[in-house]
Formats: structure tokens, sequence, C-alpha cells
């Protein structure tokens, strides 16, 4: 069941990398974005191999399912521990290698330029990410709040390559103009 | 040009993890080990999401190539800071990804366990583990350190798994006879 698009609009996968909880968003960029799919892995908790192997065979079924053309993920930068940035590095790997295998290119974004993009402030918190994903998407009712991490980032990554396409639109004009 | 070998040895691919070099080996286990390959990536200064899916294609060409039955990769404790052991866990994620995306059953091996299988001694040193692992495995010259280690960590698999099979073996003759 997936959906049909413009070929103009490109199709981006977000990533909210965590071990116990992914979340994932399917959105077609553009100026008026609008979502495929809004929804969080959550992780059984056995040994770490096999929970790396269920994440990258889901994200391997979710890109199958709705083709995106490119993925964005959180690039997260832990102060707390090296046991949990360990644990949470690994899981990021295994995302980033279900996009990679699938031949998606993959952008990176930090929190601050993710809540930047999406609330205006680089300072925003989770509330505030899932009230605006939700109203950007006109997604019905509260979200879990990884699943709308997940969506922000593509949004995050939709408005920059809307951006950068319109301002290199506008350099082409204004050559052709001198 | 894979190798021929007897279906009662398991074929282990062992993985030394690193985020700039990463260490592979393919060793068939059994009384006496033997080599099939024993090398490692050198990963270019690209971005790192590129990085982790260099990582996943070699790896799954090795794979490929000696289709070995099992994986085996050192379990790291980093006390370091949390940046670097973010970086390895990706890494990390991003073999076993390999492996688990190949379908084989990844095992999991401090480095205290293998430096005791390999040389036999928990506190040994790099040096001792390249001096041993080219002897057991018959290697003429100098072995590079990553390399040797993921030798040493198929090795530390292909002697948990004969020792668990003898005493298998033997339990069950015990139950014949009595």
């Amino acid at each position: 069941m997936s959906n049909p698009r413009s070929v103009t609009v490109p199709r981006i996968l977000g990533i909210d990398p965590g071990s116990t909880i992914m979340g994932f968003a399917v959105v077609d960029g553009g100026a008026r974005p609008a979502q495929c799919v809004i929804d969080c892995l959550r992780l059984p908790k056995t040994d770490f191999p096999t929970r790396l192997g269920l994440i990258f065979e889901r994200l391997t079924a979710v890109i199958a399912e709705w083709q995106p053309d490119e993925m964005a993920i959180e690039n997260v930068f832990v102060s707390r521990n090296a046991a949990s940035a360990l644990k949470l590095g690994q899981a990021r790997g295994a995302a980033i290698c279900a996009g990679a295998a699938a031949g998606l290119p993959v952008a990176e974004y930090t929190p601050s330029q993710i809540k930047q993009a999406v609330v205006g402030r680089g300072s925003a918190d989770k509330t505030q990410i899932q009230h605006m994903v939700a109203m950007l998407l006109a997604v019905p009712g509260k979200l879990q709040a990884d699943a709308a991490d997940a969506a922000a980032v593509a949004l995050c990554h939709a408005h920059t390559a809307h951006t950068a396409g319109r301002l290199q639109q506008g350099t082409q004009r204004s050559r052709a103009r001198a």
C-alpha cells in the first residue's frame, strides 16, 4: 500500500535512533510535506546482536514498502556514559546500514538543527516537537515521542532540501537574466 | 576462490570492530583450526554514514566469498569517552548487521575471554596475540594487529564451540553406557 506521489518531491525516511525504541517516519517533502507513515519499533529485550538484526530487518521492510529516496537521521551526542553511548551507537549503525544497503543517501542533523527547522527554536522541548509535527503533517491525536522525533528529522531534511532547491532555482534565474 | 572444507567443521567469521580499521578473519574451526583469510578493512576518512555503508558492503562481500556458518565479534567496553564509544558502537553495529543480514548467528566474547582462549592468559598483550595466532594458524610472517585480533576472536569461538561439542559427546557417551 505505497502512496502515489509526484516525482519531483523527494520521499524521506526519518529515523530517531534508540536501542529499545526506534522511531521511524516516511514523509513526502516539498513545500507542503505529507506523511506516509509515522511509527516506532519497540525492540525486544533479547541479546544485542539479535536486536541489531531486527532493526536492520524491520527498517529494510519499511524501505521496501514505502520506497523512500533519501534517509535522514538524528546525530546524537551522548555525554552521560560510554556504555549507553556504545549501545546507542550500535543501534544507530544498524539503522544507517539498512539505508545504505538500500542505496539511500543518508543525511545527519543535530537535535538543535531539527528543533530549529520544525519549531523555529533550537531549544524547543519534546512536547513542542510532538505538537508541531502533528500540525505540519495534519496528524490527528498525540504522536508517540520517538515517532514524532523521527518525523521531525524527516521534516528538517525536507525543509533543508527544499530551501537549497529554491536557492539554486533563484541563482539560475538570476544568471539567465544577467 | 572459496576453500573446500569438511561439513562437520564450522567456518567462523571473526571481527575486531573499529571505525577506522576493522579486522576480519575467516577460520575453519575444530580441533585443528585452519585460516581461510586474515585481513583488515582500512576505512576512508569520509562522512560516517558512508563509512558504515562500506563496512556493511565489504563484510557482506567477505561473507558471500567465504560462506562462514557463524560470526564471532569482540565485545568492547570503552571507558574513555562517550564520543569514541558512539563511533565504535556504530561500526560494531554495521558489522553485526552484515552477519545478521546473511543469517549468521553472532556470538560475542570479551577481550579477556579471547586472550584466555588464544594465549592462555586473560591479561596477554597485543604482541603475544599476534604471535600465538600466527603459530596456531601457521601464518608465515607478522600479522597486522587488528587482523590478528579478528583471527583471535574466531579461534576463541572455535575453541569454545569445539569444547562444548566434546563435552556434549562425552555426556552422550556416559548416558549410552549408563
